[in-house]
């Protein structure tokens, strides 16, 4: 079988001290299962590459990076020297659009050995995904802004939603509860106060959901679903939401299990037509970057994410998979533990400590 | 002087069953400190009016509660009889804009007693201000859809800010933590996803930061702003937000305290030109309607600060809302409790305990 070519793009910031311990649990793994990696490394898609080019990417990134079978992404942005629209607009965001990356799916999950910052919950109580929509919807550029700087200005934001991005979302999320033991569903919505695109996406879940009978499902508007998170974690199977809500939720969810640090993410394009990206849910963290801090168990369970759909989810990726959440739990019971989980460890120490287990 | 006129509205749902506790509260609290009122009950604005008129309001609603000091609402909706955005929008939002209640102004604050759902935080580490605008930004029923009901189908939502709008909230929250001990300011934003509006923000409140060099302020993405307020809620002091931003935070940040069942809010119209509004952040909950089960504290606490507005914020009406809140925290210390916080009294015990200690 011919070798999975992966773009490795470590970004900025923490990105580039969680990158080498993600590629050697990823090596680690592929090694043991037999999984023939090709392993290209991209200087671009950085603020420091900005600074000298005046933009994040050279002109034909997308030739460059097409014929890559994934694209292993640590983080973007370093907001002293370029604004996070420019640099996030310029890289990340082009991505999930022009690959078509239209499923971010977010496991959220505590973790035996993690202090959960919410009382009294043990592992199992948390335990969902977040499926978000990854290429329309709140986040654009469009509108504008009348009047500009006087008194009278007005500025208009357009979020936009297709039936075809609604649907091949609700879709997959529905196929992926309908796969899993409880079989549950839940919408973040807003339609009480969110007038036309809300009471729409409340009326596209509906009708997905007549195709699942075997799924139960709700809805909840999003400021009492981000309650039930911390409340009721335990309701929640697969959650299904837009781009906006999903990006709150899969921040949010993640810190009732203890730290962002932990949370990967998947931008899947799931035909396969282009590549999927694989990246931590956190950012660059410019506060902390530099100093050896940073948890690298989010940028190890994205590639553990990443060699499970290399091969669709069966075979040595699976196996592979497998093997590198299993090391995650051993290390996050036993330790070694970076400061966000109240350990003194490295970035280093920890990346190694995972590369051991598997 | 004259007595203050309230129009007295308690909706759907558990409105009902918490606004009888909230107006013994208030009574008990106006005649011990000399403050007279004149409550004035109204049965509209609510989904049963809807289910006989067509409509959730009469056409002279503004009329009759014009000559108002203030409206003491309750919650509305009831989805199985009326959609949420058809009486949401017909009531509480027209209440916000055609008043002008452009500050929404909302506690967090943990309380001795309430069992945290954050391990380990104590009363003291949990006390922030969520001033949310109340007017304009994501809520509207302006865009629409294109090629509707066939595969092509396109939705476009749009939010409108202003200048005025934005201006007058920073303002406001910058006046306000100006006058706190902490003086400090965070500010709610999206500006690396949502292009045109959300960088428009963050201008918008460096400027106004330039008026005031004593407080010190920063902004948060909304994702990680959420995990924030489950992680370091200490962080927090005033809060600038959006009416979406502000919605969701303001229910996320209660979730954190223990029960969103204490958290009350203001929605203000700082100049006086219409009555302010004074109601509990949850709404009708027809989930545990009629049980005599819901917790009446946000509603009494909502009453507490209407007392107050009523005065400027000094007098008789600061007192009798200080007196409120300390009878909160002497339930809240020693019972009775109801369900949502571990308890297993009513409504109306608890309510009627509040009004003892007044
Ligand atoms: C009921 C709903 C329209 C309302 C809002 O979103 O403003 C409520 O959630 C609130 O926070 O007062
Ligand atoms: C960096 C930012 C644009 C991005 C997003 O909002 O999508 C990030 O928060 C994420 O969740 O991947």
């Amino acid at each position: 079988p011919r070798s999975h070519r992966i773009a490795v793009i470590a970004g900025d910031g923490i990105g580039r001290e969680v990158m080498p311990e993600g590629l050697r649990a990823v090596q680690a793994a592929a090694t043991r299962f037999g999984l023939a990696l090709e392993l290209h490394a991209f200087e671009w898609a950085s603020c420091e590459y900005y600074a000298q080019h005046g933009q994040m990417m050279p002109d034909d990134w997308k030739a460059q990076l097409s014929g890559m079978d994934a694209i292993y992404f640590g983080a973007v942005g370093w907001p002293d020297t370029v604004p996070d629209h420019v640099s996030l607009w310029g890289s990340l965001l082009k991505f999930r659009r022009e690959f078509d990356q239209y499923i971010n799916l977010r496991p959220v999950r505590l973790f035996d050995g993690v202090p959960c910052p919410l009382a009294g919950k043990k592992p199992g109580d948390i335990d969902y995904l977040v499926v978000r929509e990854n290429t329309e919807g709140e986040y654009t550029a469009l509108g504008g802004v009348m009047f500009e700087g006087t008194e009278r200005e007005i500025v208009v934001q357009e979020s936009v939603y297709s039936r075809v991005g609604a649907e091949r979302l609700l879709k997959y999320a529905f196929d992926l509860a309908q796969s899993r033991p409880k079989k549950h569903l839940s919408l973040a919505t807003k339609s009480n106060g969110i007038a036309i695109s809300m009471p729409w996406w409340d009326r596209q879940a509906e009708a997905m959901a007549a195709h699942y009978p075997g799924v139960a499902w709700d809805k909840h508007h999003i400021d009492i679903l981000a309650a039930r998170f911390v409340l009721q974690p335990e309701r929640f199977d697969v959650v299904a939401a837009t781009n906006l809500f999903g990006d709150i939720l899969s921040d949010l969810g993640p810190a009732t299990t203890g730290t962002i640090g932990l949370a990967p993410s998947a931008n899947l394009n799931p035909e396969r037509q282009f590549p999927s990206l694989f990246e931590p849910v956190h950012g660059s963290a410019p506060d902390i970057y530099g100093k050896n801090i940073a948890n690298p168990i989010a940028m190890v369970w994205s590639g553990a994410l990443m060699l499970d759909h290399l091969t669709g989810g069966q075979g040595a990726g699976r196996a592979a998979h497998d093997a590198i959440v299993s090391a995650i739990e051993a290390v996050l019971r036993s330790g070694p533990r970076t400061p966000d989980l109240g350990g003194s460890a490295g970035t280093t120490e920890v990346g190694e400590a995972i590369a051991r287990h598997i």
